[in-house]
């Protein structure tokens, strides 16, 4: 059994407000090449390229939502990982026979043209995981 | 200025005993490639290759030490994120001109043969940023 991981898609990191921007874009030394405001989740998200891997800031645009939960919980910092697979489908069944407690009652749609789900974080060792495939 | 990030070297995440390497072997699909035990941080390292990264499973082995610390305060999950620099000497000389506050007085030895320093989670969003190169 596998979920078929080929590498690290990306890295959320919850962000309390748009200075954060301004930030990663000189830690990162490049500007992002995506805004996209996923309006199911009120999050407003911003890519950065960096290697094969990209970083994901998460911004809250509204009082209810998982990243305004997070931040209320435990303040700004990384969200979550996210782990690109080669059949999100497959991924999903496997990850069901392999006992991992799911998030998603099926894979979705989420950002960056992407379909998803994610894992428990209390079957990660406290790690959210996304699981995601390019549509 | 710009600190050289070339890609995500690994993710760091803190685990709270020896299962979590047999989860992230499920999870992952694969083993381990090696195991270093970094004395000086009380901490037993454990390595996956995923894409052009890693995943680095931290494990305290005393109660002393950051991920001992992390723990307490915390609970398992992600620790922090590192990204490969061209060169660390001048990624730090870089920073300090940038005026990030930075949790070493000049770039250390680190685990799996790299250089390292760490930048302080207020001045990057409450995300543990490492910075390293291979030595």
């Amino acid at each position: 059994m596998s979920l078929g991981i080929i590498k690290i898609d990306h890295i959320g990191v919850a962000t309390e407000n748009s200075s954060a921007q301004n930030l990663f874009e000189n830690l990162l030394g490049r500007p992002i090449f995506k805004e996209e405001h996923v309006q199911s989740e009120n999050v407003l998200t911003k890519f950065f390229q960096v290697g094969e891997s990209k970083v994901e800031l998460l911004e809250a645009t509204g009082d209810e939502g998982p990243i305004s939960s997070f931040l209320t919980k435990r303040g700004p910092g990384i969200h979550h990982i996210a782990f690109e697979v080669h059949d999100i489908n497959i991924a999903f069944e496997e990850a069901k026979k392999m006992g991992l407690r799911l998030l998603n009652s099926a894979p979705k749609k989420g950002a960056d043209n992407k379909t998803i789900f994610f894992i428990h974080p209390k079957d990660t060792s406290g790690v959210l995981v996304e699981l995601c495939q390019s549509t």
